[in-house]
């Protein structure tokens, strides 16, 4: 047996070389496929405008852009592996519709900042998707938390018993945690918020070209104005909502891990819902709490995610590489991860079951033992002195709290919940995305519509 | 020889694991000190406006608080490994001068929010620092792109000799992106800007503190509210933080491997100042450009620290865990690196010196093809046509491009760079950091002020 | 417009959990069903031999396996997303063609062991395979060295010409680095050289099984013996495949950054076939190198993927928890990149272009002057004064070096690269890759065959 | 005020310069002092051996050396910032000495391989120390498990009860995981079991040196041929030991994350001793686990730091560049983190109080049932009887399973724990371990002794 017999031959060295290079981007683009259309028409109109295009031809093309447009937001758009990307695959649509004028298209443009602008407006529209489910998730663990706002549960340090907490407490914690990254979406929204086209290939190009005004139809309120940064900024933006998302998933971990311990038989603080858990096929009275595990695992990946993407786009000198190609795949990967959590929380937070008496039974006198201690020291004894009576106490059994008195009452406090005032900054982000959604949409049905027209 | 002597005898237990729990406390807490100097002080004028502390006790903790600030701002502060951090070492001080009075500023707080808001406000105080330097490196970087704002530099994609470009134009791109990181530096201020102080150890205390004033006191706009959202926010704001500055470090990046290439013998555009190279001992006439590869290499080490920070601060439930603790090396490593590698770019661009005769020779009339081509499309020839005429031309040797009507002129191009702009923006960028680091400077000096004083 | 229709309507709950828990593995669990088959095949034996199944069923059973692994190996296999992966769906064809006697082949083991047996046994298979692909990488680098053993190439430090080298010297370097990667991944083979079958849920089973038995059948030497080990497992043997991989990408990503910048028009010293660049659509006259870049950036993909794995399958308890399912993916997606990625560059290689006359022209006589010193010293004179030699005949242009002369004829010198041996060495490993892998087909062809029929 | 008084000024350029590229080199490089010295020795010895140093020169230049090697051991070496790092702190010594002589040191090597044999070593003697002190803490945990071997402990999956265990299996499961990393060992102590002296900048020297001669006084017992690839190595071997310590922290980490969930009150399996745990400052009862929080943290600082340093030494072409020396912070930082990390685990286990009565009352019957379906299948019941009738069992309390008959007797099983195995394995990897440190420490001795002498 011969040696090379051992393992698969390889292909002819054309068809391997292409599908190298290729790589995912036949299926992959097809997430760009809608918003390069969006661009394109933007870039014709634009070419008309400045006098590079006829009306005529500009009508044609964007006639055409908008049906390839309608086709790939239903799915009917396949992409050749030997178009290999979206951005040649929408030209060669154009030019087997249209011939020559199919062509101009490309005049004053370069596919590096076709893919740009692509990629930009894609991540815009992905920021405010996720923007708005995590609105979403911050709303259930809000309601949660109301529900559950006086039901006492053992607040903990160090995964030990400490002090007196509630559930609502715990879950309006995690909401807060949500609104700050909402907040923070903005300055990614604001990064975004920069048109790359007419960098061409990183350098301009010799016609006077009217950047300001494709900006302005594809809803950007900025020119991103260096070619040179354009390019520079490939990997940057793309990052910086990866690092977003990571940020908002180190939130999403937390409530996970709590619910994987909550749940056990020993904590037993929250009961998963029957739908959440796995039965074992050879232990037939346990039930595991795969879905939590899987999604605490997914905050993990999504990590991993977002570090595969920074060592791919860096590490290189300025302008473009080939490279950047294979930063899509994460790219893509850690939205649709994210996308997918968000969904699966939000479905699972209302449905918890607190599990009130084994709180109850944990929620014991000694977990007031520093706040009783408080409040000697408030009412005039020296610490020394107040630690010893509380300490004396615990160890005599005589130790018994007012537990309504000792409730904390100041901001954020079990007593102020501040769930008003949560509920309110929450109202004030979601108006804010669904606005700029509307815009976005409005933009991408704008589009289409020629001035002159 | 009995195996046991193969290696070092181990410490005593109690030796031994106090080093460990210790760590590198000691050290870098000194970094911390300052700030929970100011937080304390803040923290004792509130008990006394509520009434937990008499005005005469407030004045001696803040008196004595001012004091061990005044040191730990000169170096004059060493904190014993027995005092384990800088929030012992602190109300040691207190106590060893004020005696019981000294005890009293830990009523109704925990160590838990004593370093949050310590590290809040040191990552405050580092963010205006940095912010500032990156202003700095992105005013060098405008001022060489001004001085050879019409010095042709060949353009490269994929490494490759594409576009006819300046050294101006080069400059310029990345001053553009530190812009970028300078508005987003926005968004990382906002998450900075809300007080943890009064969550305790992670869920408040039964006493009537006033959460809103401390914050007031210290500069924060606003009051974290959730005290389990302080706790789970140990790390966030720091990574935040972390991200901003790897986010930033991808430009840098790129600048240092284009000096690191153009700087070489083969491509030699930009020669590096003898101060910044270093010579061979063994080879005489070679000079090695040992700062930008070092400099380089500090990306790349930005990067696997914020990693490292990440790491540590993320796979553990809610609420305070002490494996927060080793966060703070990366921490600090990394502001640090930050800032060190900001001085040393600062200090390199303004005396790079271009090589006019090495760019000009490869910047050759070829390098105008696309461009040219573009011009016959939009004078009406079709794109296979324009695209003939110019490869004919290139292989009959013809081709003579007329490179000043082959400027781009657009927003961004090589003919209309956007100097003054870019300068105005920055100028807003710096008077807004500028602004806000009086008024972190003007809290540390009120803070020692009381009220009825 | 509702805000709810700004965005998809999510699936159906049981739906969405059911899509959620299995995730890829229908298609991913196609790469190990085949190895599911040969283990099951193995418990079957065993359970015969111990007599806990008849001859009649264990012979059911291993046919109806073996046609199971014929038809995966096929690709005439789908797993049902119902059936969620390969074990369940195994079991469920085995029962559905035999009855209840497909059911008996679980006796005595549970999903957990299972899954750890199919994947060390991909993981042996997938070592095998890669390290005989690294074999004919080093074999087609020694070839190219060999060819062009005295073709002078200037040696680099810092990225700046530094020394007298060649061609042979620069390819053998990176042969003999994959050699030592070969021999690392026989610390590997050892690591995947245990058998985890018998360990069950991860605390054994009460039945006499023999474990030794089925570790011989399936061609390990040894037993994993702990249980509680087999569980702590999953991800250290696949992560352990996985740092080797990254390991060696270290060595590969030099040879690639080598090519990109070799091949730059400033170095010149490599001409890379017109194959495995591309041209630019918008640039008639240039020429990408595509396939270098994504190869170099698959060597840092290669790496994230690899880091991705760790932070998924770490930070957990002991045992087994539904978290480990997620590592299959980026598993199997670095060694299909190593594989991919070793093609091409075994392609590439032996088709590289030297520029002799560019790296002649380059490689001058001032190489040569740290070596005339040394010669200067090894022939009495002091070093002060042998520099000072060479310096002042550099200056005044007199330095006319002996080339001959001053070659390196010891061990791995540019006058005895060591091709014999490191030839020798190589040959070495691949007999015993090969040996291993005829082995390792042996056995999936007796697996089959019952010692009674 | 002006701006510039906002930050505090910087320093004098050279200064600022200087400190920039030696970094924290002077205090790194005293860990890399003593492997210089007696690499240096070996390197006379061969000039002396081959013509290129005369026996009195020799004599000098090796007695010299011995002294700097005991003073470096003894640590009564300061390395100069001036002096920049070991190799030119040894030069400057050896020249301050001996005059002209000292300098003939440097005939025929380069700092390049200097510092690469010195990293060598020193890889090599901290590999052989790790080793070690991985055999002390696999020794305690056998004995651990010698002692508890029969009692009874529940056995999670998804950290849920699953099946019957005990304190010995899970025990023992820790240490058969660190037995695997022992013999992974070996192929670590291969990579590094090759002499990289002789490749000088990458390219040898034009001199009759014999490298395997110094190979051979060092105690390699090959050497590494290609200079090219001597350099290639760089970071390659450095990370090798990281990746082996981050496999084997995987296990560490386990260990420490049970430890902290048994801990709890919740669990409460194992009590930590008094001397591993710390009191809370205001919760007078309550002991948090901080070593083991500390620990659990520091195996994922542990990957970080392994993360950083493959960043560092990464993304590279060929060759030498400065770069390189940033890997030294991390690689000493790791090697010290496991060597403490594992002195606190080997001293934590052998004090951890197994709770019997927590344990037995959590191990209950119903962790017997798949046990006992199982074994009624193997009486020849189908499997659905077998589950029917175990479950029916269950549901109406009359499930009592004959516990000593279902204990799992095969190898590995509660039954059957292989102690004495496990220890005899560990026996040889110590033998192997110590009798290569006394070879390594035979070496330093005889290194300075001259074969004429």
């Amino acid at each position: 047996m011969a040696q090379e017999q051992l393992w698969a031959k390889d292909l002819p060295l054309d068809q391997a070389i292409h599908r190298f290079t290729v790589g995912e981007d036949p299926s992959l683009d097809l997430e760009l496929y809608p918003h390069d259309c969006v661009a394109s028409a933007a870039h014709a109109r634009m070419l008309c405008r400045v006098g590079l295009l006829s009306e005529a031809d500009t009508q044609q093309l964007v006639s055409a852009l908008k049906r390839q447009y309608q086709l790939s937001l239903t799915n009917q758009i396949r992409i050749d592996p030997l178009q290999e990307d979206c951005h040649t695959a929408i030209e060669a649509g154009l030019t087997e519709q249209l011939g020559e004028v199919g062509k101009r298209i490309h005049l004053g443009r370069s596919r590096n900042d076709q893919v740009m602008v692509a990629l930009r407006l894609w991540c815009r529209s992905q920021y405010l998707n996720l923007g708005w489910r995590i609105v979403k998730l911050a709303r259930v663990l809000i309601a949660f938390g109301r529900r559950h706002a006086e039901l006492p549960l053992p607040g903990y340090t160090h995964m030990r018993r400490a002090m007196p907490s509630t559930y609502g407490m715990w879950a309006l914690g995690f909401a807060e945690g949500l609104l700050e990254e909402l907040e923070a979406g903005e300055g990614l929204y604001r990064r975004l918020d920069r048109c790359p086209l007419g960098a061409a290939a990183g350098f301009g190009v010799p016609l006077p070209i009217d950047r300001a005004f494709t900006a302005q139809l594809l809803g950007f309120t900025r020119v991103q104005r260096s070619p040179v940064d354009v390019m520079n900024s490939r990997g940057r933006h793309e990052q910086a909502l990866l690092d977003w998302l990571v940020s908002s998933a180190a939130t999403w971990e937390k409530l996970l891990w709590d619910l994987a311990i909550y749940s056990t038989e020993e904590f037993g603080y929250i009961k998963l819902p029957e739908a959440f858990t796995t039965g074992s096929s050879i232990m037939p009275n346990k039930r595991n709490p795969d879905v939590v595990e899987i999604a605490r695992a997914k905050c993990r990946e999504l990590r991993g995610i977002s570090e595969m993407h920074r060592q791919i786009m860096t590490g290189l000198p300025s302008s473009y590489h080939r490279d950047f190609q294979l930063g899509k795949a994460p790219l893509l990967a850690g939205v649709k991860l994210a996308e997918t959590l968000l969904g699966v929380m939000t479905r699972l937070v209302p449905v918890l079951q607190p599990d009130a008496a084994r709180a109850q039974a944990a929620h014991t006198d000694e977990l007031y033992a520093a706040h009783a201690a408080y409040q000697l020291v408030a009412e005039g004894l020296a610490f020394r002195e107040a630690y010893k009576v509380t300490s004396a106490q615990l160890s005599d059994g005589s130790f018994k709290p007012d537990r309504d008195k000792l409730k904390a009452t100041h901001i954020g406090g079990a007593g102020d919940l501040q769930i008003e005032q949560i509920e309110n900054e929450l109202l004030r982000r979601e108006q804010l995305l669904v606005s700029r959604t509307r815009q976005d949409m409005q933009m991408r049905e704008d589009i289409w519509i020629l001035e002159g027209a």
